[in-house]
C-alpha cells in the first residue's frame, strides 16, 4: 500500500552562501537505480549545516543546496536494483549519502574516506526537505520500534561521538574525559560513554552543565572556567591519579587540546572529532614521546558504526535532549547557533 | 669458572654538565640482591648520551655520571635473589636499567612508562665503564651466537626503531616512510622495516644517502633537499598514489612532521620517535579529522620488544654500519656528534 | 601501629588427597624478602579447591596442603625488598601466588602462563588459614573502601569471568551468551557483562535461574532443559537473528560446546573458561572455516585484569550473591559442592 | 579499441555430479548492469573444483556448471553502472563472484560471510570457459605488469593462505608452522610467510618436500613420516623451545590438528584453512584453557586481502611452482588430483 508521492514539496534552500536559507516549494526527485526516496519526517540540525550555509570550510558545497543530514523518515520509492529495502521501511539520511563501495577505503569499511563520497546537505541535497534521495547501500536502517523524531539527532551527532569513543580504544571500566561535555555532541557522548561502561569525566563550564552531565551519566566534573589547574584537576578525578585513558574533544581548540595531551594517561589517546575551520593540533614532542600518547582524528562513522549507534538508541540507552520546531523556522535555529546560544539539539519537523 | 672482578676500572665520567667527559679510574660496584654486574665489552654511543652531557633535556641527570646505555658484555656477578641469569651469560645494559615491575604500567608490559624507572647513563651509571650494574629483570638477554661488538647499537637504536615500527601498526606488504632514513636510527629502521616485509620510502638528502638506504632495503627514495614537492613525491612513491600507511620520524622537527601529516595515507599513522629538546608536533584539525590520521609518540621498547629486536639481529637480518674506537676516545665522538658530522653509529671498546 | 602476629593459627589442611580436610592449628610462616604475610579475613570457596582435595586434575598438588585462593585480608608483615605495599593495606591472595616476572610470558603480561607460577592453595599454601604468604608483586591491591567479605569471591571467580569476557573481544552493545549463567561463575559473568555494556543471553535451566539472571542483568534467557532447539532459540534472542558475537562457557562439556559453535555468529568467538577434567572441545571443520569462528581457552586474569575486575567491584557494579560460614565448616561446603547442590558462592570467615 | 566478443566459446561443463566434465561450446553471456565480462586467459585448478565435480560438500552446486575460480583475464564488456573498471583492464575471477555489499558482514568487510554470496564455479558459472561474468565490485584488480598465467593460482590459493596467515595474528619475526607445507596451498603459504618476515617451520613428509620448502623460504623442516615425536620436534625447532606462535593447517585432519594444539606456543593460534568434508577439530579443554590457545577457522580473503595478496605477487615476492595444460585437458588434472598425485598447482590455458 504505497504512499502517494507528490511532485512538489517544501524545502529550505541555500541559494547563496552567507545568505539566509529560503523556505520554498521545489520539485520532488526520482531515485536512480541504486537509490531510494525517503519521506523525511524529522531532521536534526547540526553545526555542519551552518558551515554549509556560511561556506567557511575548505570544501565547496553544491549550490543551490538543500542542507541537512540527520533526516529520519520512511522509504517511499526505490530504484530497480534495490533489493534489500522495502517501501515503508524506516530510513535515515546520513552525512555520507553514498560512496563508490569499491575503492581501497570502501573495501576496508572506511566509506567516510571514499574520495567519491556524496555528502548529504553539502555536495548533494539533504534532509531539510520533505523528500530526499540517498544511495540504498548507505541509508541508515531504522528499526520500526524507534521514534523518528528522537532518533534524528543520532544520525550524525550520535554516530559521530560513538565513532570517536570507539576510535579512542577505551574499554569498559576505563575513564574517558569529554571536553565540551555539556554541548550537543558532548551530551550525547556522555550517554554513549555510559552505555559503553565507561567512567566519565565531563569537562565544561558552569553548574547547569555540571548538573546536566551528571544526569547523563558523568561521574566527575571539571569546570574549566573556575578550575585553577585543569590538568591536575582532571588527573585527580581518576581513581589512581594517572589521568583518563582517553579524551574526546568535541570542539577542538588549541588550548583544550594541549591540556588534553598533558592530562591524558601515559599510553592514552586523545581523539579530535569536531571540524573547526582553521584550528591546529599542537603537542610537545618530548612529553608525547616519553608518555607514548596517541592523537587521533575521528570523522563520522561507517555503516557498521551507524547501525551500532542506532542499536544503542533502540535499546533505550540514549536519550539526548532536543527541541523541535517546524522546518519553516530553520533560519531561527541557525541564528541561535551563530550566537552560540544553543544547548542540546534542535530538530525540525518537515510537516510545518 | 668465574672471572676475577677487579676493584677498580676505567670509566668516562661526566663530572659537570656541559663540560668534556673525564676518562679515569673509579671503583667497581657490587650488585644488590636483584641486580647483576656486567663486564661491558662494547657500548654504542647514542645521541641521548650527548643530551646527558649537555644537560639540555627537561629531566635532570645524576652527577657525577657514567653515561652509556648500549652496553654489551658478560655477566660476572649476580645478587642473591637472581635465579635465571648465569655467570658467563651475555647481557646488554639498556636505557631502562630497572623498573618497579609492580605499577600499572609495569603490569601491562609498559615498563618504559614506570615512574620509578632507572635510566642507564642518566639517572644511574651506565655502560661507559668496564663494569656496570643493572636489575636482573631488565638486562637484555643476548644469545651466545651474537657478536657483542655488532650488537651493542641494537640495544638502544635497534630496539627503539623496532618499537616505533611496531607501534605504527604497519603490516607486511604495506608501505612505511622513514624520515631521516640515512642517519644512525634511520639506517637501522630501514633494516628492521625490510626484515618486517615492508615497502620502504627513505626520505633524506643526497645521493650518498640514496645509495646507502637502497642497499639497506629501501625501494624508494625522496630527496627532501631537491624535491620540488615532498608531499606529492612521497605519495607518488606508493603504488596507488595514496601515500604510505605509516611514517616514522626519527628526528622530529616541525616542518617534516607537518609534511608527514599531509602525505600519510588516510587512516595512516605518523610515529615520532626522537626526543629533540623543545620541538612541537603540529597538524591542522580539519585535515587530520577527515583523513582520520593517527599521531603517536613512541619511546623505547619494553623487555619483549627488546628480545624481539635482538632476535632479528641474531638471525642475521640486521647489519647496521658502525665504527669502533676506544672508550678513552669518547669525547672525540661527542665532538663529531655535536657538529652533526656522524654517519652511522659509533661503538666504544672498553678495553682501550 | 602494627598488629601482633601470633606464632600459631587455625587452618584447614588437606593431609591426604581424597580425604576430608582437617581443621587444626599450624605455625604461621614468615615472609621472604619479596613476600608479604596477609592476615586472611575471608576466603571464597572455588570449585578448583575441590579438585585440589580430590586430586583429579592432571597436575599434582603440594601435600600437606592448605587450600584456598580467594583470600581477602590485611597485610601484617613484608619482606625487606618490598617497597610498595604497606602494613595495614588490604590485599588479596589470588590463584597466581607468584611468578618469575622474567620469562617470555611474564614479560608480555601473561603471568598466568609462567612455567614457574606458584598456585595458591595448590602448589603453595593458600587462604584457608588465618595468615597466608604471597609474593608482593602478585597480591591483589584492594582499595580501603571495599568490603573484604564481599570482595573475596571476586579474587578468582570475578577475575576469571572478567578475563573471559575480555578475551572474547566482545564490544559494548554486542551480544554475549553465557552458558551456565545461573551458577557461581555464570552469575558473576552476568554482572560483569552488564557493567561492560553487553546484551546478555543467559543459558541455563529452570525458572528460578531465569528470574535470577534477569535480576543480574541478562535481557534474554534460553532454558536448555525445555528448549526444543537451543541453537535456533539462542539465535532468535539476538535482534538480527544472526546469533551472539561471543559465547562464554563457564562449564565446558562437549554438547553445549558444539551447540555454541553452531549458534555463535559468523566471525564470533567461543571462550572456554572452566577446567573440567577430561573434557574435549569438538567442532566441524567445514562450518568453523566458512563461518570463520574463533575458539579460545581463557585461564585466569593477569595482574592488570585483576585490578580492573576489582575496580568494577569497588564502583559498586558487581554484587554477586554469596553465603558465609566459618572456616571450621569448610568440609560441609565441599560436601555440598560434591553433590552439585550449591547455588551462588560460599565464603569462609577465618575467625570461626 | 574494444575486442570483438564471440557469441560462442569453449567451456568445461559439469553436466552431472560425479561424472567427468564435458569440453564443449556454449553461449557467451552478457554482463548485467553491475557486472563485467572477462575474457579468461588462464585459470588455476583448485581442490574445491574437484569437490564441485564430485558433489561431496554440504552445499549444492548449480547444474549444469562451469567450474573454476582462479581465472585471470581481460575485461571485454561492462554493465551500464560500472564506472571504475575499463575495457582492457586485467581482472581476476575469484571464488567470491559477488555479494550484496549491504548486509552486516559486507558492511564490516567480511564479504565472504555474506549469505547472498555468489560463488564462482559453484553457485554461478566460473572460469573454466573463455568468457566469464562477475560483479564489478568483486573482480580482482590485476595490475598490468603482472603475468596472467603465473598470477592465476594467486586468485584462490594465494589469497586463501595469505588470509590464513593474517588471521593467525602472527607478527614479523615470530614463528609459524605450516602443516602440509609441501603441497599446493602449503608451498604458497611458505612464500607468503617468508615475504611477511616470518620464521617458518615446514611440516610435511620426505626429502623432496624438505628441499622444496627450504627453497621457498622455510628455515626448519619436521618430517611427520619419520619423526618419533612431532610435538617435541616442532617445539625444538623454535629458538626458545616454546613452540611456534601460530600454526597454519592447510589440510585439516584430526591427528595433525590435535598435534598442532599441543605444540603451538601458549597464547598461540591454530588456523584451519582447508575445507575437508566431514572432518572435526578436537582439543582437550584443560590444556587449551591453561595454555590460552586460540583456534580459528579462516575462509577466503575479502577484497582488501585479495588486493594485498596480489600486491605481494606484483612485487615479485611470490613465485609458486605451477604447470600449464590446455583447458581441454581439465579432466586429466582432476584424475591426478583424485589420486593425490599432484605436486604444486595446475593452470589451464583457455586457448587450447
Amino acid at each position: 500500500m504505497a504512499q502517494e508521492i507528490p511532485t512538489e514539496q517544501w524545502a529550505q534552500v541555500v541559494e547563496e552562501t552567507g545568505k539566509p536559507v529560503v523556505y520554498k516549494k521545489i520539485p520532488v526527485q526520482k531515485p536512480g537505480p541504486d537509490e531510494v526516496l525517503v519521506n523525511v519526517k524529522y531532521s536534526g540540525v547540526c553545526h555542519t549545516d551552518l558551515h554549509a550555509v556560511n561556506g567557511d570550510w575548505p570544501l565547496a558545497t553544491k549550490l543551490p543546496l538543500v542542507g541537512g543530514h540527520e533526516g529520519a523518515g520512511v522509504v517511499v520509492a526505490r530504484g530497480s536494483l534495490v533489493e534489500d529495502v522495502e517501501i515503508g521501511d524506516y530510513a535515515g539520511i546520513k552525512w555520507i549519502n553514498g560512496t563508490c563501495l569499491n575503492c581501497t577505503f570502501c573495501q576496508q569499511s572506511d566509506e567516510p574516506l571514499c574520495a567519491k563520497a556524496l555528502l548529504s546537505g553539502y555536495t548533494v541535497d539533504g534532509s531539510f526537505q520533505q523528500y530526499a534521495i540517498a544511495k540504498a547501500a548507505h541509508i541508515a536502517r531504522i528499526p520500526k520500534d524507534c521514534d523518528l523524531e528522537a532518533i534524528s539527532p543520532i544520525l550524525c551527532a550520535g554516530i559521530t561521538v560513538y565513532k570517536g569513543l570507539k576510535e579512542s580504544g577505551v574499554r569498559p571500566g576505563q575513564t574517558v574525559a569529554i571536553v565540551g561535555a555539556g554541548g550537543g555532541l558532548g551530551s550525547m557522548a556522555c550517554q554513549y560513554a555510559k552505555a559503553m561502561g565507561l567512567d566519565i569525566i565531563a569537562i565544561d563550564a558552569g553548574d547547569e552543565k555540571k548538573a546536566m552531565t551528571a544526569k547523563l551519566g558523568a561521574q566527575h566534573f571539571v569546570d574549566f572556567s573556575t578550575s585553577k589547574n585543569v590538568v591536575s584537576d582532571v588527573k585527580a578525578a581518576t581513581s589512581d591519579g594517572l589521568g583518563p585513558h582517553a579524551v574526546i574533544l568535541v570542539a577542538v581548540n588549541e588550548k583544550p587540546f594541549q591540556q588534553a595531551a598533558e592530562y591524558v594517561r601515559p599510553r592514552g589517546t586523545v581523539v579530535a572529532i569536531g571540524l573547526p575551520a582553521g584550528a591546529y593540533l599542537r603537542a610537545p614532542v618530548f612529553e608525547s614521546v616519553i608518555k607514548m600518547i596517541t592523537i587521533k582524528g575521528s570523522y563520522v562513522g561507517n555503516r557498521s558504526d551507524s547501525a551500532e549507534a542506532i542499536e544503542f538508541f533502540r535499546r533505550g540507552l540514549i536519550k539526548a535532549p532536543f527541541k523541535t520546531v517546524g522546518l519553516s523556522e530553520l533560519q531561527s535555529v541557525y541564528d541561535l547557533m551563530q550566537k552560540g546560544a544553543i544547548a542540546g539539539r534542535y530538530v525540525v519537523d518537515t510537516s510545518r
